[in-house]
């Protein structure tokens, strides 16, 4: 592995540099040739690096950390255009420069997902042949495979193309992060009919059919996300989030009820616990995996950069995750593969 | 109770007269004065009633069956409007018909979705006030309420005005089928600020804002689905499939990791596979509920008649919830609500 850096936005999101930080070091702990650059307030930054000056091992890591001064922040409620104006001096618009002037190779933010997207096509551009970028997820799933997930809310409103641009997309990452073959493409639908759904869909599988060098399935409705029927499953970014956040609702209530089961009744036998106790713990780890502590990190593709979004409310196990989403995408070049497939595959779409 | 007269399409879906005449003698079991009238093949029908006309008590509630012939079926993958236009003589349109006439008071079809909520807008009509009629059902939430969602797959594209016509539905419903006053009323959406979503998703929120007979809260996310946050969760009929059909993949997933997860290993200890059961059982019936087995029964809300969409493949106790549905809606008298309502709320849409 050669050497990385990759630049934090150490401010987005509800998570700030307390939770970032920890993640941080940690990230580092496990990657023995990643550099991180912290970009934030250097006065809400150093003060959490202190501590480990005087242990040597910690100080390690923190040798390989540098604080780039930001002293503006992106609101998480702010409107994205309004956001994208007035972005310099902040640390998420500093973070893509680094990025964009090539001192990183990738950037993860918590921060205003609107605004990060808007900033990183305006800054990184998209790769040739690209329309919009797809914030893109892999999900487990019941086959013990992996599900590449995209458009999962960059883009509320898509036309045909831009569902096939993803549909591409998808399959690289299918391939590059999953390590499947000739990855199976779903679009998805409320019907498995040709006749059903919205026109985009229905014109985006009449090309995707046409498309030799994409393995296209057919229509996937929303109860196959988990069951393993594709290994890529294409939407528009409102049917993504809605589909993800209604998966991560049920998962968390699963994960809750299981919790709280035993506490509910009066004392159960000491059998009874034990017993309890286990398969609880086997199906929490079943279900873990979709918790969205586990998987956090999702990608920002179709940018001539890397840059990973991480949930607002990320913890830090979860900011740990989307760090590390951000060091295999450099590892694997996933914007140079994309950009490879798409000369393929769209070869009119060229610029 | 008076008495009540259901039409069920005792051909459509995958399920057939097989699964629909055991579930009607369940149903006309438990409800003395409901009368059914099985729309289909005689053929078909009367071979299966036949072995009950021996049982005193059975041939009772065979008395209360009459079967009304139809020769033809509308295929579950026809296309809608071609379905309608060839609609003469089937079981489907038989069915609306008898509801059209005043011979029942309300049908249940497992057939063709697009071509039942197409013929039913044809022959019924909608009510005064409502351009499109939505699929709605009733989920439970974790806070052990209702929550009341629409369109489930009725209307793929939704303008915002059909957005606050299916509110004031739902708002209608969530009173008198769950019971909830002043109920909460949501708009499925991919965040809570007022800038995020669809045009007419916004153009609905700022409708609905200035609605005073409606106690709207404002956007609700996939994650909430089943939280108890809303009453009542309106989107249009795209997203409302995606969301059912993702809650529902998943709850199978668990429901037959729980059933599986015994057999799986080597044999455990008698005291393990004793206390597995139980919890089984406790998180089993707990799921259960959103088992799609179990709250089967979407109803076409905004008719002047009562039409309840069985799921294709329902089994037995599925269509018993559907036929359920019909006589709650029945004697609810659903249409004459809704109507009193719109006409209160959109004194500008009557006709």
């Amino acid at each position: 592995m050669t050497n990385l850096t990759i630049a934090l936005d150490a401010m987005g999101g509800d998570v700030g540099p307390r939770v970032i930080v920890p993640a941080a070091l940690q990230a580092l702990a496990s990657n023995p040739t990643l550099k991180l650059l912290l970009v934030g307030k250097p006065d809400a930054i150093q003060p959490l690096l202190a501590p480990f000056a005087h242990d040597s091992k910690a100080a390690e890591l923190v040798s390989r950390i540098q604080i780039i001064p930001a002293d503006n922040i992106i609101a998480n409620e702010a409107k994205p255009s309004q956001a994208i104006r007035q972005s310099k001096g902040t640390s998420m618009r500093i973070a893509l420069d680094l990025v964009k002037s090539g001192e990183a190779q990738a950037c993860v933010s918590a921060g205003n997902t609107g605004a990060l997207m808007g900033l990183a096509k305006l800054m990184l551009k998209s790769i040739d042949g690209i329309d919009r970028p797809a914030l893109m997820t892999v999900l487990p799933n019941i086959e013990k495979g992996k599900t590449v997930v995209l458009d999962l809310g960059a883009n509320v409103n898509c036309d045909s193309q831009m569902l096939v641009q993803f549909a591409v997309m998808g399959a690289v990452m299918a391939e590059e992060l999953a390590g499947i073959q000739h990855p199976k493409v779903a679009l998805l639908n409320i019907g498995e009919e040709d006749s059903k759904g919205l026109d985009n869909i229905r014109e985006a599988a009449a090309v995707l059919k046409q498309t030799a060098s994409i393995n296209y399935i057919g229509y996937v409705e929303g109860n196959d996300l988990l069951t393993g029927k594709t290994d890529v499953l294409v939407c528009d970014g409102f049917a993504g989030n809605v589909t993800l956040k209604t998966m991560e609702g049920i998962v968390r209530i699963i994960l809750s009820l299981l919790k709280s089961a035993s506490t509910k009744n009066k004392k159960p036998s000491w059998w009874v616990q034990l017993a309890k106790k286990w398969i609880k713990k086997r199906i929490i780890k079943r279900f873990g995996e979709l918790n969205p502590d586990q998987y956090n990190g999702a990608t920002l593709l179709g940018l001539k950069g890397i840059v990973i979004k991480s949930h607002g409310a990320a913890n830090e196990q979860a900011f740990i995750a989307a760090i590390e989403h951000a060091v295999h995408a450099v590892e694997r070049q996933v914007p140079d593969r994309i950009a490879a497939r798409l000369k393929i595959v769209l070869p009119k779409s060229e610029q």
